[in-house]
């Protein structure tokens, strides 16, 4: 079984955004044992759209198609299909209206005219029901092929391809198993090289590594013909890439660094607070980007000027005087301030240089401390990040977090 | 003029990679005047990619091709152009041997015998020289078409294109110009039908909208015989956009929501502080994630439990007892306490319902009150956000630092 992924958006075409559906799309359906053919790119415009689903179609098995559901004039992707079709009108669909003025109603704003083109489909298409935004997506035969058409947003893309267009796909009987490890710590060579004799591409297994955010990520996918085998071959690998990697790994799947670090401070029932310089709060918003963080974090300080550091954390002057904001004591100072102030059980500090300017030759940009203030005393850890200022405000908050979750034994 | 681009590589096709090159050559060929009609991406098979070509060559007037021209197995499109060409052989080219063996030899390295096949190109064809790595480019005619061949590492695609490929392209005389103007405060649908009659899409002027973190931005085409008549038309829709979106509009080009707020504060040497109660760090990070914002952001405090509101903001606790959290006088206290605490110009408070679970009927997910604090007094804002936790948190954001800007008469 094969496909071609067709995404649709003048802002795609002349390269204003750069496409990350297709590649997300991609890899899923590889994973579920399809293969991508092609990806191609078109702008909105109602015949290249029809055609370029039309060459795709005459290609491959499956077509799937992201972008031009929005309610505005440039988004033609509805009416390209109907012309894919051989000419299909445009029908409106009674529940697919419903629901989008029900989208509306529940947020408490009454649904615009222009919406009203959501719920249109071609004749003869069937609607894929989109529960997280307005824009449904729609399948269609052309030719010999299935048409699969969903919203260009990621997440609605994502939704819709989960739940309305893989449970239609004829897949091969093949089982297919992912497993995803992360790791932080060392770099994707070092990483590579630890489980280098593993990372072969055969018929039955891949593995490959991937890194986002500082995390290095192992991926497994397993092939097989019985869903044991699968499972046996996924649980042998998994248990030898952690015998190698040992500590460096922070968890599997969903996981993030801060959900796993949470997930420790919830497990011992401990609080944790936060006091953060150079990131600016993007600690803080890493770690409440986990549902139910308010369990085990109780806040904590954005001490960007100096002032602030002596206000909300009580960090002494002097020390600041004599040191610099950018120091093993202050950092020191503003973990255990914020431990001490929130009685927290765990307190992390940030203070660094994250550049552009700011810097010295003694200090230099990506020159950053943290400091972890514990029930057993404090450490203070001293980084160089390389990079731009946001990856340095990136690696700063992660390496933070990768602290508290070794020094809790994560 | 117009051309396809078309991005050759298995970690591509199987989404591994997300391909950048593509809308960086889009991007830079609409800069010069060409028309991209579609980017399209396989795999490394010569059959495929030598289709491919043929196919955009049918179509297009210059076609961009990207990726395997490595050393290595699977680096097959020096082949797939030979073939493409009708069958050329491949001929070894001395000057760039000896080029890449001193590109080796310049970083105390040999050769690898392996690397030979970089020197090697199909007859007919024109070598591109590459001074930043070790796989030249190239170019022939196929059909009717300039076919330019690149390496896929981006940095030697985009030396090799600007130094070899740009000087070959016989350039239209038409100057192009882009613009775009980021508006906040309705939605997609909405702005659309503000500028319904401008959004046509001509031969000389294209206007449309997309979405991102909530800003709406209208992006503007321009396409015109000189460089005059391309700047009078940019200057007139930009004044005709900004006369009907008033002040729903941002800023414009590379200004985010917190470097416009943050230019006002700055130019008014005023201060801000933040109280963050759902977005837990969100708005400091945004704030911070501006290089200069020292100048004019203090900090303030992530008040994620009600002790930290307390003890860092001093809102009182028989407020939060008889309010809740989640209230338009503790949103008022926060904006108030974190103000006088840091002694700001302004300060913004932020607490509501991000979600899933701690929702009441009375309070529902999506529920945030934002309090801005300044010289005139406090207003507070209710607000209903759609979306799932991370939307709500950054709609809470953006819609808090809108007000400020709004307030500061941004």
């Amino acid at each position: 079984m094969n496909c071609i992924i067709l995404s649709v958006g003048d802002e795609l075409i002349t390269g204003k955004t750069v496409d990350t559906n297709s590649a997300w799309l991609a890899g899923r359906m590889v994973e579920l044992g399809v293969e991508p053919l092609a990806h191609e790119t078109v702008g909105d415009d109602i015949d290249t759209v029809a055609d370029g689903m039309a060459r795709a179609a005459a290609r491959a098995e499956v077509v799937l198609v992201t972008g031009g559901l929005g309610p505005t004039a440039d988004d033609l992707t509805r009416q390209a299909l109907a012309k894919a079709m051989g000419g299909a009108e445009l029908v409106l669909d009674p529940p697919s209206l419903e629901t989008i003025a029900e989208f509306f109603r529940r947020r408490g704003r009454e649904m615009a005219p222009a919406n009203r083109i959501q719920a249109m489909f071609p004749a003869g298409s069937t609607v894929l029901p989109n529960a997280v935004g307005t824009a449904p997506g729609m399948t269609a035969r052309v030719g010999t092929s299935d048409v699969f058409v969903m919203p260009g947003v990621p997440h609605e893309m994502k939704w819709v391809f989960e739940h309305e267009v893989r449970p239609r796909l004829s897949l091969p009987r093949r089982t297919i198993r992912t497993h995803i490890v992360h790791t932080f710590g060392r770099g994707e060579s070092d990483v590579g090289q630890m489980i280098a004799d593993l990372m072969t591409r055969g018929q039955s297994t891949t593995v490959g590594t991937t890194v986002c955010s500082g995390m290095v990520s192992v991926r497994l996918i397993i092939r097989s013909e019985t869903a044991e085998q699968a499972q046996t071959e996924e649980q042998r690998l998994v248990a030898e890439l952690r015998r190698r990697l040992g500590d460096l790994v922070v968890g599997e799947g969903e996981d993030t660094m801060a959900s796993v670090a949470g997930r420790l401070l919830h497990r011992k029932g401990q609080t944790l607070a936060t006091a953060e310089s150079c990131t600016g709060g993007l600690l803080g918003s890493l770690i409440t980007a986990v549902a139910g963080s308010s369990e085990y974090y109780l806040g904590g300080a954005v001490s960007y000027a100096n002032a602030a550091k002596q206000t909300l954390l009580g960090v002494d002057s002097e020390l600041l005087e004599r040191h610099g904001a950018v120091s093993e004591p202050v950092a020191a100072a503003m973990a255990e301030g914020c431990r001490h102030r929130l009685a927290a059980d765990w307190a992390i500090a940030i203070t660094g240089i994250a550049g552009p300017g700011g810097d010295s030759e003694e200090k230099p940009v990506g020159l950053v401390y943290t400091a972890l203030a514990g029930p057993a005393g404090t450490t203070v850890t001293r980084h160089l990040f390389p990079g731009n200022r946001e990856h340095i405000r990136e690696r700063a908050a992660m390496a933070a977090l990768n602290e508290l979750r070794l020094a809790m034994g994560g």
